[in-house]
């Protein structure tokens, strides 16, 4: 740790007290958790001076915050869910995972990603909701040279019919419309699973709330959860629309692309339904996804930031490929 | 409601997210709330644009509030203990409550205000714990110009011996180190405590970790809190620090303000210590507190506030005495 010189804490006011804060927190010794700290605290001391935040508004923000934490638990995830509203689980996941042109897209994680998804074989079937309109997915994942990848873990997730995950029923009794696939030899892979529906985001808490006085509403477009594993490529979270959803253009998490809008089509050759074992007519989805390596993502996150960093004027050295200041 | 239009939320980016955010958010009613939402995505997006803010850090971030929320309960609040180790809640305080140069400056609430504490008469004791070494309180409140301030309600709390608030005893049976008194006819109010120590805040929950973290020690110097409630005045919040404590010029949340050191004394006189109910050599604290009007504060922070929003060139106009954007 570098010995710093941290001045006399005292008499601070509206004019002084940034920099007093972030001289005390510069004895941090972890260069990135400081330059971090620095920037937060900046803002946020920056955002109570222009707005002239009063004693009460930020009271009421800091019980706001509690019960965001407070409603939290193993199965629901309030904070995420905040941050989806805010644009902001989109904007990192964009930041983090940059995407060549000829990749898919990334999108938002959501609050309801679990890790107790049993393990099932192509052709297996996600959802045991018989409520629900039978759906074929089928898929391939390829590198962006077109070569498949085999062997990649892909995360599928998605609600019931009536717009619920399974951790949202009080009384389920373990996983369902959730699995974890691989991806054969020649990179395919297929389930069964239910047509997606639009719902609602879980808006009986602080931030339904929040949306309310907004005047926003709490609706997200049907979609179907994707998460991507394979060593060697940048993990890709991401999801596919349903065309023409009424919320299609009003997600109230952000996390549409019109790359990965999908239309459902039909089996509509016996052939076909045989070999994947489902009615002619069963609803179908069919969807190419690429990968990029870790090392195409790496550097294009490198020129990002350097390139943001510039254009910024801001003078930095990076740790890990993540900037800090530079000092010297 | 002003009719807004919202564009379609579709392929947002890095670079295009945070105006559509706003363009939704911009459906509020509330011009102040839709303001201070508009400056909070703001200044959270540009945080993560310019730190380059990663999936994992981001995801430590909302781990991390979210057992600051847990933790909390109806006697421990980690927010405001996240808010004072930031700056925050001093820097509002400062921006809320200006205070002319002939006032009692304020300083932070803390996390150990109840409303709990029984109404005491002048020359009570609001302590139980006998191991505190008693001490005499005296002081006046007055207005700017000097004439007394009769009837108004003091709220003062202070930790036992040992460094707790009574809140933090969870055997505790009643309110202890606290009580509500009222200024007499001349203005004075005056009872019997123990004479404060310095102590660590509670730093065994996650705002402890983040202190550590940043190589910061957790200790606020010896004080005693004072809250002043009286119609017509703007409220003060603030406390007295008692002069050489080891952790007078670092206090961990940023409290300590010149004219609020007091020197601790002696009742060396016979007729005083017969007076006040004590015995020669008690140690004494006197202050003279100064209270502003609402009208004065009311002023004073309105000029403020126009002299910010002019120096940042912001077009604003004020509703109830608060900034929103000014549009026309």
């Amino acid at each position: 740790m570098d010995t710093v010189s941290v001045p006399s804490l005292k008499d601070l006011t509206i004019e002084n007290i940034t920099e007093n804060v972030h001289a005390i927190n510069s004895q941090c010794s972890d260069q990135r958790l400081k330059f971090l700290l620095e920037r937060t605290v900046s803002h946020l001391h920056d955002l109570a001076r222009e707005t002239r935040l009063t004693t009460d508004e930020w009271m009421a923000t800091l019980l706001f915050l509690t019960r965001v934490g407070q409603i939290s638990s193993d199965v629901r995830q309030e904070f995420i869910l905040l941050s989806d509203v805010l644009g902001l689980s989109l904007l990192v996941d964009s930041i983090d995972h940059p995407k060549p042109e000829n990749s898919t897209e990334g999108t938002v994680l959501g609050p309801f990603h679990t890790h107790e998804a049993e393990h099932s074989h192509n052709g297996g079937s996600i959802s045991q909701d018989a409520d629900g309109e039978p759906l074929l997915v089928v898929c391939t994942v390829k590198d962006v040279d077109g070569n498949p990848i085999s062997g990649a873990k892909v995360d599928v997730w998605e609600t019931d019919s009536k717009g619920f995950y399974d951790v949202q029923h009080a009384d389920r009794t373990g996983p369902d419309g959730r699995a974890v696939l691989t991806s054969d030899s020649v990179g395919n892979f297929w389930f069964k699973a239910i047509l997606p529906v639009p719902y609602p985001i879980p808006h009986d808490g602080p931030v339904g709330g929040l949306l309310k006085k907004l005047n926003r509403h709490p609706y997200r477009p049907s979609h179907m959860h994707f998460m991507f594993d394979k060593s060697g490529y940048d993990p890709l979270i991401t999801a596919l629309y349903l065309k023409n959803d009424p919320y299609e253009s009003t997600d109230a998490v952000f996390g549409v692309k019109q790359s990965l809008i999908v239309e459902v089509g039909k089996v509509d050759d016996k052939d076909q339904a045989e070999k994947y074992g489902v009615k002619t007519g069963t609803s179908l989805i069919t969807y190419d996804f690429v990968l990029v390596t870790d090392e195409a993502a790496r550097k294009l996150r490198r020129s990002k930031a350097e390139e943001a960093m510039n254009s910024q004027g801001r003078k930095v050295r990076f740790i890990d490929d993540l900037p800090v200041p530079d000092v010297d």
